[in-house]
């Protein structure tokens, strides 16, 4: 079977200056979940990028070879090119997977590819989450039973400001009082798209078993399995004869 | 304006004989929560009906004569009989608004309607609830802030076993750890429906004045505003001269 | 791989008696539809069940053993026992994938999965129907292009009273004037519906290549995959230190 | 009752300069849809604005004022400024309600709230198009019975690239042979969009006097009927005090 290509996009911002930060992630986060998501499986075969780079890693030939992009990002959100937000939005409508983590609810290209704004309420105050696994039959939450716990995660409540989901996979429960739509899944195109909430950059949500489970299962659901088809208005019109 | 005709409708039986039932609703739920959404508003004209009544007192002419009717039930559901059921949802495909309270969840009009078995996992320990508003522009939430508290309900949690709802409108947050979509709306045919989780007998709910205020948006909300129409298949085919 | 276990449930009753629809399935529509699904491949293993066989041939053993259940029906829907129907509802709850065929919309097992009475308005007069592809990434629709054609098919129109349901996959076009949605998917617990409306029986659309291409992607995307869970009501009532 | 006050945008370029539009529209597209919206009824303020005004005739302060705006477009997509696209989406966002008409689907604002290319296709030859009403109990078909006829139009046809819609409204069928879902609701934050597919600047539509009805039901379902709200994160973190 063929590796699923897998870009793991992190601004690499805090985890590049932040003491607090480089103590959970000290080889920056995009290594850390590329190491979470290969250990002990051969199904993907992942490429890191980060805002610093030249077009922030994501140019249209790495574009054209990826099936499924990775996006965290959280200070940086406005210092990403819209042109490369443009080229992003394109593969995606295209069939590029898109798995949106934590804060990239406020990104560019999530925030454009929904047409909403993202907002939601927010608290770092070490809550433990539990989250409810409200859709079991998902691909998205093979092997993960009715619920999985992280001890301490930012709070993140309601209300999320994003379009109808095609589906709701996980609810989350926080310890201070808040619920969350923690993971959300939509289409966009022929792309698919995961949201999922956890991931704060001074918790280690990316060493956790069950996170990382869900990840990689969103990895294999969002691959579009197919050449991606960058649709647009025919060039010539349809006639009647092509209905014979 | 016209009075919307609403129908609560009680099993009544837990609320006859069960003394810690008795206390807090000592004339009854279906008196509760009529007195509950009729005092100081002109809007509804309220009748009650009960399992004990003949046809559980929804006769053929009651439900003509009904634009919403609200379904509490617990221990009772098998003892409903199938004709009754069977002219409640015939009258729901044809328009009729249908509000499915707590543990209605298991009565035969809504996992009939729905057509899934409408499990979820249950609790009784006094948790308080958190009810978060996920749905702040719906119809159903005017006048309902970000959120509204119960100090003491029955605990349900997921999964809950229906099927993907129109809208999510809340989502509860319960002390012990579990969430639950606590707020869902369905439509079958003409009909709107609304599964609202919170009224445990043995909690103050129907005396809440938020749980009201709900109560009577889902009544303004489920109203048909129409006649009922009665679908079925037209007696005489369709022929092409139909069309011109 | 294993095989997928299915059903094809006949109600046979005009092809055993009506010489219009003898003469285009003179062994049965059962027949026809298993070896048009079979022919040339290795992925299914059929059995044929119709409604004059003891319960149908829809025992509780036989639907142990069965991954997916397609259904035909026209004539004979007030024949079928509720108690049969109950069953079929049960299992494909618990996972087992339905297929109901062209005038199984208003059979029992699928306008009580759905809870809707199923209504279309209808015209027998020969037109031609071409089904527009309106989900072209969708697992049903692989390896049909754009649109299919069918010579001649019963006339399907709006409006079709049916929930809102989870993807449109077809819509119909006929050369009278009408149009339908004419592929439709709906999941009911963890079971998998599919609606997919050609079928006449005086018309051989289970001879046309394209329609079993449908059918046969429609199996293999209802196939659970895993084992039914028949979901009830926990035995035993949650504990807080169940969410330790 | 307050009016509703509607902005009527069109781009105003062929039917400045093409003279079949011309004889069509002598006085503009905006003009004949202002006329038609407010003609006999006491319901609407209409404003005209159109592309070749200062900031397309959409300052802040117009859309300060505006409940619901109506975008025509065709040639002009690539002319609007991102700036102005910017701001009406924020504004839909906020609850103003959207109606995207005709070729308005390749739009700068339809796209970007949609997220999808828009991509359909398409033949000029003057067919029939009948349009099924899918939705008859929603509030924009009131008073629309099972369809209604326009005697030419341009033939939209599928695959439309869209996501999933609230709710599927219309689906048009064409004398040619191809099928469009004509009519959708989608939501936005608190705003709502309907898509209308008829509207071809060398047909007549605007006089329609049905399509006249839809227009005028969609204004008043897409009235936010309340102040807009522009969300955004909140200023300060939220503490857990704040769930007390």
């Amino acid at each position: 079977m063929e590796k699923i290509r897998v870009v793991v996009w992190n601004e690499h911002i805090q985890d590049k200056n932040q003491a607090d930060v480089l103590e959970v992630y000290p080889d920056g986060m995009n290594a850390a979940l590329k190491k979470g998501i290969t250990e002990g499986n051969d199904l993907f075969e992942v490429t890191e990028a980060t805002q610093d780079m030249p077009e922030h890693g994501l140019t249209e030939e790495v574009l054209n070879n990826t099936d499924v992009l990775i996006w965290w990002a959280h200070c940086g959100h406005e210092g990403v090119s819209d042109e490369v937000v443009a080229r992003v939005i394109r593969h995606v409508q295209a069939g590029m997977g898109f798995i949106a983590l934590h804060s990239a609810h406020y990104s560019k290209p999530f925030t454009r590819l929904l047409g909403t704004t993202g907002r939601l309420i927010w608290r770092e105050s070490g809550d433990t989450e539990v989250l409810w696994n409200v859709n079991p039959f998902h691909p998205i939450t093979k092997g993960i039973g009715e619920k999985f716990i992280l001890p301490a995660e930012e709070t993140y409540g309601e209300f999320f400001d994003v379009p109808k989901p095609d589906d709701n996979i996980f609810i989350g429960w926080f310890s201070g009082g808040e619920v969350f739509r923690s993971g959300l899944t939509f289409t966009r195109g022929l792309g698919k798209i995961f949201y999922f909430q956890p991931g704060h950059e001074t918790n280690p949500t990316f060493y956790n078993k069950d996170y990382l489970t869900v990840v990689k299962n969103a990895i294999q659901w969002a691959n579009p399995g197919r050449e991606k088809v960058f649709l647009g208005a025919p060039w010539v019109p349809k006639t009647i004869e092509d209905n014979k």
